[in-house]
């Protein structure tokens, strides 16, 4: 069948968290006199990402929205890290420092080509006013806002998956996700999805150690949404 | 507070549904040799709208897509006019129709205007597919696709207004509920939105009897999209 609709990952894949997060961070501490490593406050901050929504995922807790879980999670961390000078308007900065993460350099203008062609959705585990005001702060352009708050849980379930297919009326077959996490691709594949594997070799920093390479044999695999474009003769 | 964000309908207000589905019926009807006014058959089938959402506001019945009940409705419409020889595949055509309707001739280029300042969501009773096709089929372009399938229950239920401002993270005074309809816009203002009426004389063709003006003093009534970006100074 032919492929109708891409869906894509955001954090990661679409855009470049780190490099947005460890600048939202270094604003918040300076002048505060703490001596801390903003990009090792960046990774603890987003290791703490995937366990907190493991009980949504089970079930044992309902849906919360990923700013929510963003909230616990920084203060754990600041907790952990003894850092107590900042206040709530600050936390609520950094939370929504999400909401305002850059997009790699090669999507916005590979986007236009692709949206000639193919749905663009977003399926990502950021909430929709997430996925929104990214969208409007960095000129991104999706056709349509999927992902967690949509499906009413959090990937890698399969029912993020076949729910967001089924919303859009499409077959899995139609449907291919465009992830630079193998993992990710994995479910979406378990599902029947096309997969398209987005090499980014600098999402975890200079140090990083996973998604170096597609683990399996996906659909697509390339280096930037401009060979996505290409791809699909965009 | 200031309005970041429109909610619009889209049956109506942002597009013509009848002319488009009057064609689609005839299409279907061509060479059955029936003797039947497609005008007639639209209205019916659209009267029906309203009623069959019922249960789904009372919570009798569980949530199911717009597209569920169009095809029901249709199928009510078309034994009611002793109409059986269209197969389930014109039925699905028909249907399938309402993901193709035409915005009014004032839409596409204002709304370019208005996104500029403000977020633009559709906040329709049709599902995300409907309105997703409906946008790539004919040139609208949502920020975010909202509507019945994302809050869960239909307009004009309370829960539609509150759930959608709680998804956009917005207070209700922040966003304006832009519509044809009064009742729409009755049930926006008691939930806290702003309101904005927009005459559509023609909505329900040349004998037209609701909607005809303003009943409440919205905060903004005018007769087209273009006033209304006049008025955001967009």
């Amino acid at each position: 069948m032919k492929i109708k609709a891409l869906l894509f990952d955001v954090f990661g894949t679409t855009v470049d968290w780190r490099s947005s997060i460890i600048k939202a961070i270094q604003r918040e501490l300076k002048n505060k006199n703490i001596d801390v490593d903003a990009g090792k406050l960046a990774d603890e901050w987003r290791a703490e990402y995937d366990p907190s929504m493991d009980p949504i995922r089970s079930g044992k807790r309902p849906y919360q929205r990923l700013d929510i879980l963003h909230a616990e999670n920084l203060k754990k961390v600041l907790e952990r890290n003894s850092i107590f000078s900042l206040d709530e308007e600050q936390i609520s900065r950094l939370v929504y420092s999400w909401h305002n993460l850059k997009p790699w350099p090669d999507v916005i203008s590979s986007m236009a080509r692709l949206r000639k062609k193919l749905i663009l959705a977003s399926h990502s585990n950021g909430n929709i006013s997430l996925t929104l005001n990214m969208a409007r702060n960095s000129g991104l352009n999706w056709d349509v806002i999927l992902g967690a708050e949509v499906v009413g849980t959090y990937k890698p379930h399969p029912l993020s998956y076949t729910r967001a297919i089924e919303i859009l009326d499409l077959d899995a077959s139609e449907c291919m996700m465009v992830a630079a996490h193998n993992s990710d691709l994995s479910a979406a594949r378990e599902q029947g999805l096309r997969t398209c594997f987005i090499l980014r070799t600098k999402e975890h920093g200079p140090l990083q150690s996973i998604d170096l390479k597609p683990l399996q044999n996906w659909d697509y695999s390339c280096n930037s949404f401009k060979e996505l474009a290409d791809y699909f003769n965009c």
